[in-house]
């Protein structure tokens, strides 16, 4: 069967502690689910504040390729119409093909929190919809709190369901708000409900039980055919339906059609990337895509795996792009490590010493902390040293960095020192910034420009610090990316070390490095072509 | 109904990547397990290594309050019997009350990985369990691969059981080995099993597909009644059935009885001090357990909440130990700010001036880039200034840091250098650290510990960095988030500036003032002390 995948990650998985997404980010991670072949983005609420209007304004331009967006908002105020409400007025003028209309379904709610009777709320519920549906919107109605309302008063729990169905919505959305439900109830309870609507609904799971994804399946099978939740399961609480885990178990196992099917073995890096944009380390025992979730540790295991997987694994790890621990070089490494190797104009193959080479240098990287999901730039250095291609730009013989408290009235805080080799040529520079790195960072600019002039094209446009064994706090292992853009294209590195300064050099270097030897000549980022290597159609 | 709880952690949980427990720390998760009222601890495997023989000596002598000690062991080696097996032969000398065997239910697996016949394997599991009926021991048989086996040859798998059966096991468990099963596959097999045995059998389910509390709960459903699982799901790949999870939804909301009813409070710090054993920081979106388990973001659930708890929990926060709290953030308001005041001791109301104060703060501090939502102890040391009761408990007079590359062997990156003044008193101090915010915290910990030394029991558990506005890369404003433990409650504090260190030393100082001036003397440590502490009757 065909499930519709609802993904609500820039919408209610904002919710969650320390989720918060720059505009850029969002277009970001709207651009991966979308590669990835979700079928719909529910993206904000576009007139709440003027970083989620200008992130519309951005967003409705995009061309995309497999999903439709979604602009999320509730049913009129009581004792107004969609008509003259402000709220519903913004969400139309942002312009989405689709809307989703949230509305009360929980009689008792509908009471105690907004004030109205259960009569007002089913207006408000039909006058919404119908608003959206005659300005030509695709229309979600997100029942509210539906499971626990149809356990305390069943009736007018389907009426709301019904009223916004007589207005016209294309689906409707069935939301367990708490999280309490179990699979059973959910079982039970949406039996009930398809009989009464005569068409599948879709449902909006929270994980407050643990349940979110078994009730998301059991929805399925109790003929559901859309399902909403957030990419790594981030959200409110506990968090939502994790899409990572959904969509395999439904695609792989039970047989229904979720994304394209050459899609799946992206999985683990879309994961990763939207998880690396969220700033957020992903646990590593996530179904799926999770370090670990091939991970084996017993000798038992070991043995039994090598003898035959099925005796540990209950899937193939690359079906869904993740790999086996123990192995050092999986069949899809080897395949990425050869198209990189082919992007930089070799033609090795796959069983080339130059891929064997790039493999152990990833994988050695890898087990230092580095990940180089989202820094294609620094793998295609490694890949060049793998070729034997690779000459260093410059040598360095000392950085030193101070920085200092208090600082007085137009003073920097931090400064660097600064002193490389190239060719015969030595050269010393000083800079003072706002903190060290920052002070490294023009440091290292003064002295390569001095031998290479181009490098006032460049700029750094992101800077992201991820600190990779937690418990170790401030010792703690830290990995620091940087995206570099010179105008026109752009690329990120990676730097790993127990000293946030080492790590933010290495990457920086890795960014000069990158322009001055490989700077590629396309118009998108070659880093984000890179890693969705089996998309080669899009801009 | 009543469900046996059997606890896994100290066995199948060391199978998850990065677990790894002393002696001391297995007896230490011991008496807290018992203390909560779990029925069943399966330890470890005695004869594995001489820490684990010497962890048997000691813990067989405990006097436990409510559990067995279970050691665990597989069925005889081919060819043999359990007379003249050695591995049996030294399980039993552990002389543990109860002994889980472990056995193949999979006829495939028995011939692939044995290399036994599906006849021998009967018999190696009827001998072997009857070997320890007869030596006294409660028996527990672990059919390994049960759900697979059964899928493929559900005569056999079946065959196993009542192999086990015969032979005198006490309690036949199901084992979903690989993880792969989903809650219906669960729930149709255990009711067909259930009319073979003829009587309740146990489960034991890993989170592959992300179902394995929701199988627990259905195996209940359809009459098992002992689970399996480990504390906080730690275990091989994806984890176990989740305890900390199951036990809750089991008692609090299906009506059986798990643990002792009074015991149930203890849930959350339970959970937290075995993560704390364990070195591992429990995911805050744990269900019921979780940091964020009941944490509410938006302002409109937190005026839902406020009206009515039921609007966005599903249990109420304190039946398991763990506490409402509410982010703090440009989308909360007023209630929010009230909410913290009243913590601290205040019965200010909505329009008094040292509410309007800390809004005012909160969001003039969120316009430089703070961010509140998880940093709660930040925002109760603004809440203290607004209410004129903050004395601050030292005052910075300077400090240096230092960072350099290349370095030594055996030297550190960075140094710090640190004058503070308390009272009369000024205490200058140095450190080195792997970075220059390593070597800070280290010297603010130095000279503070003069003056104060209950901070030796501070330490910090996590560190993350956020950058805010990325467009302006290494000269962004950045925002540093500290977790700080005691060993018994945690904290969050945030410092944010452009320069990382001084964003590091604004967090660090609210980590050591919270702990000073706020966490003091808190209710929870007492009840902590007592609850973990006061009881001398098992060491």
């Amino acid at each position: 069967m065909n499930i519709q995948i609802f993904d609500t990650t820039l919408r209610d998985g904002i919710q969650g502690a320390n989720v918060s997404y720059s505009v850029e980010d969002k277009l970001n991670i709207l651009r991966s689910l979308d590669k990835f072949g979700i079928g719909y983005i529910e993206a904000g609420t576009p007139f709440s504040n003027p970083k989620e209007q200008r992130f519309f304004e951005l967003a409705v331009q995009r061309r995309m390729r497999h999903a439709r967006l979604v602009a999320f908002g509730s049913t009129h105020r009581r004792g107004m119409t969609a008509e003259n409400d402000e709220a519903c007025l913004a969400l139309l003028s942002a312009e989405t093909p689709a809307v989703t209309i949230f509305g009360k379904s929980w009689d008792f709610h509908a009471q105690e929190v907004l004030g109205v009777s259960n009569a007002e709320n089913l207006e408000m519920i039909e006058n919404t919809v119908s608003f959206f549906k005659s300005r030509g919107r695709e229309v979600f109605f997100d029942a509210e709190h539906f499971f626990d309302g149809y356990k305390n008063n069943p009736g007018y729990a389907v009426d709301t369901l019904i009223a916004a169905q007589r207005a016209g919505a294309d689906k409707i959305i069935l939301c367990d708000t708490c999280g309490g439900c179990f699979p059973d109830e959910i079982h039970t309870i949406l039996s009930a409900v398809a009989k009464k609507l005569n068409r599948p609904v879709g449902v909006h799971f929270h994980n407050d039980v643990g349940c979110a994804d078994a009730n998301a399946l059991m929805a399925v099978k109790a003929g559901a055919d859309l399902i909403q939740g957030t990419f790594i399961g981030i959200g409110e609480r506990c968090g939502n339906t994790n899409l990572s885990s959904v969509i395999p178990s439904l695609q792989l196992k039970l047989g229904h059609h979720c994304i394209p099917e050459e899609n799946l073995p992206n999985l683990t890096r879309t994961a990763n990337r939207i998880a690396e944009i969220t700033n957020i380390i992903p646990d590593s025992s996530l179904p799926y895509i999770g370090r670990n979730a091939f991970a084996h540790k017993g000798g038992m295991h070991v043995d039994g795996v090598l003898k035959n997987p099925t005796t540990f694994e209950h899937i193939s790890p690359d079906t869904v792009g993740n790999s086996r621990h123990f192995l050092v070089s999986e069949v899809s490494g080897r395949s990425a490590a050869v198209n990189i190797l082919h992007k930089l104009g070799s033609n090795v193959s796959r069983t080339s010493e130059e891929t064997s080479l790039l493999i152990n240098a990833l994988k050695q990287k890898e087990n230092n902390g580095y990940q180089f999901e989202s820094a294609a730039a620094s793998v295609e250095l490694l890949a060049l040293k793998a070729l034997g291609e690779y000459k260093p730009t410059f040598s360095l013989i000392h950085y030193n960095t101070s920085g200092r408290m208090p600082v007085t009235d137009g003073e920097n805080s931090a400064t660097a020192l600064l002193k490389i080799r190239v060719g015969d040529s030595v050269e010393v520079t000083g800079a003072e910034g706002d903190g060290p790195v920052n002070a490294l960072d023009m440091a290292l600019r003064r002295a390569l420009e001095v031998f290479y002039p181009r490098l006032k094209n460049v700029r750094l446009s992101d800077y992201k610090v991820r600190v990779m064994n937690p418990g170790a706090a401030t010792a703690a292992n830290v990995r620091v990316l940087i995206d570099s853009t010179d105008g026109i294209t752009s690329w990120t590195t990676v730097g790993v070390s127990t000293d946030i300064i080492e790590a933010s050099w290495l990457a920086l270097v890795d960014s000069m490095e990158y322009y001055l030897l490989i700077n590629t000549q396309t118009e998108d980022s070659a880093a984000e072509e890179m890693f969705f290597e089996n998309d080669h159609s899009h801009s």
